[in-house]
This record gives structure tokens, C-alpha cells and sequence, in this order.
């Protein structure tokens, strides 16, 4: 049984603004009413209208590579593909009418909350630039941005500050609310009830004015609560660092999964690998590459602790950098993790795939 | 004989994000090297790539409303038409080679300099997100952010500030320089030194959280000093107010382009009208309707005084915000302006087309 639906509006990680990060998540069980979450917000309207677009016969992905179209056989593990829906499921799109951009701004209604990971522009930019349709009079819309508060903070007083952007969260307005979480704590989402989502902070690397200082971010766990299956939903992220004094805020969370979240019921882990095991350590700039992903599923295999490994656990690969380089670098470091992890015992059966743009993935 | 190349990367007012304003404009009398600027930066590497990819025989415009796509002669005039490229130049192009996302990130390497009209998402959002790819091993580039001190500030403070974007403006990095320049002041391009840009401060509406406070927009008047013909360049900007007390920008800037640019010299103005003439006065957010852009254009007409009026000059119509709506709003104001200016006296021949996403104007 399927309990998750994520749609990934954008799955990059740059430098191309239009396939930046943004999943929007809907519960299978909620077939009627059509309520939805996003985690990251890089894309939005613009992504949105390009799926309601798509032929879902097609099963290709924009590669800009070595083809321009590659299939989506390619960056979706088989196991997956069945569930793997081009453009949006049925439920989402039944109930749309009219124009592209009418059904688009629709489908936008439907969204109530955003989970953001941390304010980097490449995932806020869509839902800023989008936010004035919530004022659209025949489609009008309230949404919460939801984020720790070093995201919530910033997009305060950085971005919703009348000089970014207009003071759209205002509450005098009403319509656009900016909600601080707390770190590993539950919060009840207002869009989908039965669902608890748990932010838990993670590292993303240093400022570049401060090497001392770091930059946060978010991962999220997202539970039904009715069947107590969950996923994970990553940002930007970077491995523990050696210094015993710091906390190893990775570590912590892959105990908190091991021992919260029975390995039968974690659906999926979306986890960014910016970087092909290629690129110098010096240059992950708060990022995994393929073999510091694959050291990060070996500690949650220990933490799990189970005989089997962490047998058919699905992982989907999102934040990819797009490199100037011959080969589609998410086919490179697709390549890489089955490769490596098919020699690391626990980690042989992983069902590795790419977060394709464009594609829903049921879980 | 023609002086300027506008391709249009991105053109709407939003919401989608994906089809904000940014224009790159290019010489046409330098043809070997291939040397570009940008006004905004909305989009970017996305919608280059996008346009690298466009099929140039095949006029259509993607609309998504009453129809997904329409032909280019429904938003561009036909005496404009024969001038006007789908995607870009030759001039542009042929020098490129590789896959699509090796071509796009060429081309992006020969971008020099960003002049941007406003701190607003909508117009720098791409522009943030691509500049990690000036660090690309292969494709290397150095590249200015330039605009007046109320632009330069906010993208120091609130976003190459490490916590929105990290800060690749610091000085060490040595790639990416954010410059101040002064209103009224006429500046040297770095990139194509046979042009003058002279930045105008403009208004554009009053912040949320304090209406009696204005927001300053900019608008780029583009000189070649050999052949004397001009191009002025808007961003977001909206009427004078009555207030005697404040000075009157725009007026000033019609009497400045009256006073300095001889007509048969003013190649085109590319300005913004968001709004169909339908739209509550209240609800004009510091923009232009299609009714309040006629008025500035009869200013113009004043201050140019000549007994033939502004002739056929050519103005690219920016910025229309995408509504939910049957009819395509491009349609709408485009069909407004010809239909209003038509009984003017004076603005009988203007030439009105949409700046329309993928497209190459040539004045």
C-alpha cells in the first residue's frame, strides 16, 4: 500500500534557475479532496504549468546532454518506474478546468503550507515570485511557510521585507503567514492532518565571509500518522565533521530514524548528491558527493543494525549540480552509488533513482 | 541600418516564475565577438537554454490560455516582424558547440555585465541562482552587477549575504563585483565600450508596511555613441504622483529623452504595462495600466513637440502580469494600446508589441 505522493516540480541543484528544488507531497489516501504540501519552494507556477503540459505517454527526460531526451528508464530504478507517473497523478488533475493557466494556478490553491529546508534562493525563489497569485479573486488562497528559524528569520527580514519583496506576510493581509518550527519536534500539518512532520537541523557548509561560521539547514520526516509510514525529505546537506566539540547533527538523525521508525515503514529517503565522487573535497561546498552519501547510508545501516541491511529502502537523488561536462552528471552519480553500494554489504539492495522533474513518485 | 539585438529571455510580471524580465542585449555592429549585457536577470541559464532549443521556423508564442500556443503576428507588429528572431541571433549562436547545457553555459559566459532596474525577486532572481556558474572549470567568467544604490545595497545586505546566497561577491573571490552607479550619470559599458547607459530613478509604488514610503525603480537609456541611436530599457515604474511636493521622475525622464535623444535616434522604448485598463486604480501596485501608458507616451509626444507626433516609434511592451483569465492578458493590453492610442493625435503610427519570452527584436 502506498501512503505518499511527491511530485518534483524541480530536482536540481542548479545552476539552471528552473529545475531548482521543490517537491509537492500529497497523501494517497486523501483521493477527494485535494490537499498539498511542498517541501522547498525553488520552482513553483511555472513548473506546475509545464507538467499539466506533459504527454504522460512519453516517458522521456529532459537530459540537455548527450541527447536532449533521454528515457526515464535511465534515472528511475525499474521497481519504481510502475509508480512513476509522468506529470501529476489523476487525483491531482481531475478537477482542473479550463486554460493551462487557469488549471495552474488551480492546482497552486491546493497548497497550503510550505516546508521550507533553509533560505537559500534556490529553494525559495519560485514561492516568492508566486506568492502574489494567492490574491488572484477567482482563485484566491491563504499558505503558511513553515521553517526553523534560521529560515523563517531570514525571510523575514531578508526577503518579505518590502525591498526584496513586498511585505506580502504582513498581518494585515491575512493571507501568507510565516511560522517558525521547532527543531525535533512533532508538528501536526495543517493541509493533511493525519500527517506529523518533524524538522530536524542539519549542516550545509560555511559562509564564505566566515569559514568558522556555519550555514544551516533541514531535513524533514514526514509520518502518517494512521499507518505509520514515513518518508524523509532532505535539503541541502553536508557530512558530520570530525571535530569532536560539534555536534554531529547527521549522525543524530540517522539514530533518530533507527530507533523511531521501524525500517518496514520508511517509504523513502529524498537526499541531495550534489557532486560526482570526482570533484575535490575542497569544492562540495556543503554538499555530498556520491561515496559521502553512500558513508552516510552505511552509518544508517549500522543504526538500523538489522541482519538484512537496509534491504529494498528507496532513495531518491535530488540537488545534482548541473556540470558543464559531456555526460548528464545525475546518470554519472546515478552510475557511481549502484556501483558502489552493490560492493557495500547492507547497502546491495538499495533501490537508488534520480528526482526526474516532472515526474510523481508514489511511495 | 539596426543598433540593437533585445532578446527577450523572460518578459511577464509574474507570477510564473519562469518568464520573469531579463533581456540580453547585444550590438549588432559586433559580430565577431560575441558580447552581451543584461538588463535584469529574472531568469537565466533556464530560459537560455530553453531558447537554444526552440525550433526558429516554427512562429508560434507559448500562451496557455485560450490556446497553448499562437502565432508570433498576434503580439509582435508586422513591420516589426521580419526583424524579430525566434530564439537567437546567428550572430549569437554560431559560435557555440556541444550539448545544449555546454552551449548555454557559453553563451552565459560571454554575458559581461547585469544592469538591474530593481532589488525586486522577480527581476534578479536568475541572475543569483546562475552565478555559481561563473566558477564552471571550463567556462569561466568574470561578470558586474551594476544599478543605482537603492538596487546595489538590498543585493549586498540581503542576499550576497551568506545567509540568502552565499557571498560570491566578496572581494577575494574576485568574480563577481557588485557596482553602484549614479542616476543621471552616463556610464561606460565594460563589455561593449562604444555604448553609454545613463540609469533614471524611477517610482514604483509604496511598501506595505509603510505606504507613505516609495519604492525606486530604474530605467537603463542605452546610447551608441557612434551611431548616436538609443534604446531605453524600463523596469517596473508607475505614474507621477499629483503631490506637488515630489519631484516627477517620469516627467523628467521624457523631458530628458526630448532633450537629448533626437527622435529618428530613439530606436525603441521597452516599458512595462502590467495591467489591463480594466483594473482598480487601487490595485495598480506602483505599475502601469494599459490607459496610464498612453498618457506617459502623450508626455512624450509634449515634450518631443514635433508636428508629426512620435511616429512609428516602436514600443516593447514588458512586464503584463498573468492573470486568471480567458484570454491571454498579453492580448488584452496589447489589443487596448493600439486600439486607444489610435484615436491621439500624435500616437496614430506608434508600433506596439509584446515583448514576448524566446524572441529576438532588432531595432
Amino acid at each position: 500500500m502506498t501512503d505518499f505522493e511527491i511530485s518534483i516540480l524541480g530536482g536540481t541543484g542548479g545552476p539552471f534557475e528552473n529545475s531548482t528544488q521543490c517537491f509537492i507531497i500529497r497523501s494517497t489516501h486523501n483521493d477527494e479532496s485535494v490537499r498539498l504540501i511542498c517541501v522547498d519552494g525553488g520552482v513553483g507556477l511555472g513548473s506546475i504549468a509545464a507538467m499539466l503540459r506533459l504527454d504522460p505517454n512519453k516517458r522521456i527526460v529532459e537530459s540537455l546532454y548527450e541527447n536532449e531526451e533521454e528515457p526515464v528508464e535511465k534515472y528511475v530504478d525499474s521497481t519504481v518506474l510502475s509508480q512513476t507517473t509522468r506529470g501529476f497523478s489523476l487525483a491531482v488533475t481531475r478537477h482542473l478546468e479550463g486554460s493551462i493557466v487557469q488549471q495552474t494556478m488551480k492546482l497552486y490553491q491546493n497548497i497550503g503550507e510550505y516546508y521550507i529546508t533553509h533560505p537559500h534562493m534556490d529553494h525559495v525563489a519560485g514561492m516568492i515570485m508566486n506568492s502574489p497569485a494567492i490574491y488572484e479573486p477567482l482563485v484566491p488562497s491563504r499558505k503558511y511557510i513553515k521553517g526553523l528559524p534560521f529560515t523563517i528569520g531570514p525571510l523575514k527580514d531578508f526577503i518579505f521585507n518590502d525591498i526584496i519583496w513586498p511585505q506580502l506576510s504582513n498581518k494585515l493581509l491575512g493571507r501568507l503567514d510565516l511560522v517558525t518550527l521547532s527543531s525535533r519536534e512533532s508538528h501536526n500539518s495543517l493541509s493533511i492532518p493525519e500527517w506529523n512532520i518533524i524538522p530536524f537541523e542539519v549542516y550545509h557548509g560555511s559562509k564564505v565571509s566566515d569559514l568558522s561560521s556555519q550555514v544551516s539547514s533541514s531535513v524533514y520526516i514526514i509520518t502518517n500518522t494512521r499507518t505509520n509510514n514515513s518518508i524523509v525529505v532532505c535539503g541541502d546537506l553536508e557530512k558530520d565533521h570530525e571535530d569532536p566539540n560539534e555536534p554531529r547533527l547527521l549522525c543524530q538523525l540517522w539514530s533518530y530514524l533507527a530507533n523511531n521508525i521501524p525500517l518496514k515503514n520508511l517509504k523513502a529517503i529524498v537526499i541531495e548528491c550534489s557532486n560526482s565522487l570526482s570533484i575535490d573535497e575542497r569544492r562540495l561546498f556543503g554538499h555530498l558527493s556520491s561515496n559521502k552519501l553512500l558513508d552516510e547510508l552505511q552509518t544508517l545501516r549500522d543504526k538500523y543494525g538489522s541482519s538484512s541491511g537496509l534491504r529494498d529502502l528507496k532513495i531518491i537523488v535530488s540537488h545534482v549540480k548541473m556540470t558543464y561536462s559531456e555526460k548528464d552528471p545525475r546518470l554519472t552519480i546515478l552510475d557511481e552509488l549502484r556501483t558502489l553500494a552493490h560492493e557495500i554489504p547492507g547497502l546491495e539492495s538499495l533501490i537508488f533513482s534520480i528526482a526526474v522533474q516532472g515526474y510523481t513518485f508514489t511511495v
